[in-house]
């Protein structure tokens, strides 16, 4: 499938097959497709839970208001990341490259993150949308369908995953085989509403 | 090309031909499909800026540290969002729905962001960056590289593109023709680090 054709027919599922199984195959290949994704500095500091403990999963669906969608899902991924990640041997996201490029960006790494905790959250959010966008686009390649969440309590599924503290979740993910497809997209604002030419227009 | 050569194949790119043009058309089409990825509550609260005046490039480039993609590239995007695009009016963003589904979702988006200030800021990271990625695949498609860039001056740029009191920056992206491919990967994180099954790894 062309990346064209995926953008436009992606739409947000609620309601997957819960009798079908993705391989150990299937998910290793669209993990190591979502990881290839860009993140500021090389910092990869996405973290993915994928919970398959049926448990588990159900506790989930208690702290995301019962959604169906969380147990019947082949595929439920929390996306997290990690806030310290760039002060944690931070040489290994550079080692291949050339000692001059090393230099540079390890003393930059430092100076960007330190103390700047609003960016660091930032840039959590960042990255592991990124990779949460790539999933969703290589699994309709894979040939499934899948939903973005943050409609669930976010704090409960912290403890559900045993989150370290210094981590924080940044969305979920379904991914599936669709039982039903996605209704008509709801209210598509025109794309002059959201797309401007060298700064925003004037309030009226 | 298919997702899955996309998604190998995109590399940050920093060096572009600055002959290179886009055509308007070519423009049209990547935010089009921008603008197909998905949001909480399909709030759609991006907004994207297009810099074309060589005046405001400038501007530009000299708030970001002198990065010469800035100024070389084809297009320069400045990804935004509205913070408060929750309750400018919801109705429109679920105006094809049914009536049920539009009773549901108004108070629930009501009652999500009131209130709820990191809430709304996170959404505007998840929810451009998942249009990021969508417009940097796209990109490659169309036979563009691209880079995600978050190393500038948030303020001075929001001052250049006159961002509203109300909206934040979350990013720029260049897109253009490489002139000098990009460096081997810099030290790529094995996917076993960063995907674990069920929980985090009990710390050693």
């Amino acid at each position: 499938m062309n990346v064209k054709e995926a953008i436009v027919s992606r739409r947000s599922v609620k309601h997957y097959d819960p009798e079908h199984q993705m391989s150990a195959a299937e998910v290793t290949e669209l993990m190591e497709h979502a990881i290839l994704s860009p993140t500021a500095f090389n910092l990869q500091h996405w973290r993915f839970v994928h919970v398959v403990d049926k448990n588990k999963r159900e506790q989930i669906q208690k702290a995301s208001w019962g959604q169906s969608q969380v147990t019947e899902a082949s595929m439920l991924l929390v996306l997290c990341a990690d806030l310290n990640a760039w002060e944690k041997n931070p040489r290994r996201y550079w080692q291949n490259a050339p000692e001059a490029v090393q230099d540079f960006m390890l003393p930059a790494i430092e100076g960007y993150y330190t103390n700047h905790h609003q960016g660091m959250r930032d840039e959590c959010f960042r990255s592991s949308s990124l990779a949460a966008m790539t999933i969703m686009l290589m699994a309709k390649e894979m040939g499934y369908d899948s939903c973005p969440m943050d409609g669930f309590d976010f704090d409960e599924v912290a403890r559900i995953i045993e989150l370290p503290h210094d981590h924080i979740i940044t969305m979920m993910i379904t991914i599936g085989k669709p039982l039903q497809s996605a209704r008509p997209r709801a209210g598509q604002l025109p794309l002059e509403e959201v797309f401007f030419t060298d700064q925003f227009p004037k309030a009226n």
